[in-house]
């Protein structure tokens, strides 16, 4: 990586944090250059402006919560444990950006707000169902999964289900809610799968 | 109503969906102004600063949309018919205040933010939950749910299940998150229900 790079990962990685606790518009570029320790015409160097800091930012903390929430998901076999686990996986991982998942506080940030980030936000949504469609498909073609289950209703209950109570725990400072959706979703996932 | 309580009320009504789409840091004062067409003076004439606009605001968005989510519930007879009354109303209509689910909002907005403000959402959560709670334990108490149900546990996915596909719904622009909730969440219901 060249020095360049260096500094733009870095900025990324301090500044991912603020705009996900703070919000786009709830985050001032003060806030930036005090974590960064660079002056202004420093971080400007590196990015156009303060939308452009933001969807990089964005992008960087929803690459990195990805990443760790699908962490070795390669190699658990079978639709419903990979199911099962991906479950798991949200409910036991910290976020790996602080301030919660950067998907959600994108959506509901940029709802009434930034287009460029929300259209990154439904990009985002649409990858994730699409990766548990696939999943959902997987197990029905092979038998694993009833054949008569809509892999789009269950997509996005996995993922209303896990982003609600992601809400909830963090509002209330603990993992009930997150532990009462996975007993719930276990109920789901056991419903599909073939006798 | 005084006059003063009048011009109160409009302020609330014309500041909560501000408040409600853009957030209490990503909201300024000059856009409440422009929304009220009162001046600085005649707004701290009725609240003491930004701070307990955002508070009187949120509790006005919230207590609208309570209203409206549980109208006519006492009319209906069954625990599990309230219930599923009440997901049917949250799929329905839409939310009282323009910018989506008001204690979402806020508790993505203020889990980094507003102590006060997260207080009151934690309230309102915890109102909501104990409310689905008290109906789960009334059919449970008449034998329409299975006694081996866990209220908590269904009251969280209910919650959970339903904002989390409000979230993608809002992202997504069509109610397709939210049809896909109230379909899994039937098989919630008719899975409690007693045989």
């Amino acid at each position: 990586m060249s020095k360049g790079e260096l500094t733009r990962q870095m900025i990324l990685a301090k500044a991912a944090p603020i705009f996900n606790q703070r919000g786009y518009a709830g985050c001032s570029l003060q806030e930036i250059l005090d974590a960064t320790g660079l002056e202004k015409g420093g971080l400007y160097r590196h990015f156009a402006n303060k939308e452009e800091l933001a969807v990089e930012s964005f992008r960087y903390a929803l690459t990195n919560t990805v990443k760790i929430r699908t962490e070795n998901l390669d190699h658990i076999r079978g639709a419903v444990a990979r199911l099962r686990y991906i479950v798991q996986r949200f409910v036991d991982v910290r976020s790996a950006i602080p301030g919660g998942c950067p998907l959600m506080n994108t959506a509901i940030d940029a709802d009434d707000g930034n287009p460029v980030l929300r259209e990154m936000a439904r990009k985002g949504m649409s990858d994730w169902r699409a990766g548990l469609c696939g999943i959902v498909e997987e197990g029905m073609r092979s038998g694993e999964i009833r054949a008569t289950t809509e892999p789009r209703r269950i997509a996005n209950t996995i993922i209303a289900t896990l982003e609600g109570a992601l809400m909830i725990s963090r509002l209330e400072g603990n993992k009930c809610a997150l532990e009462d959706a996975q007993a719930t979703l276990e109920g789901v996932l056991k419903e599909i799968e073939s006798d």
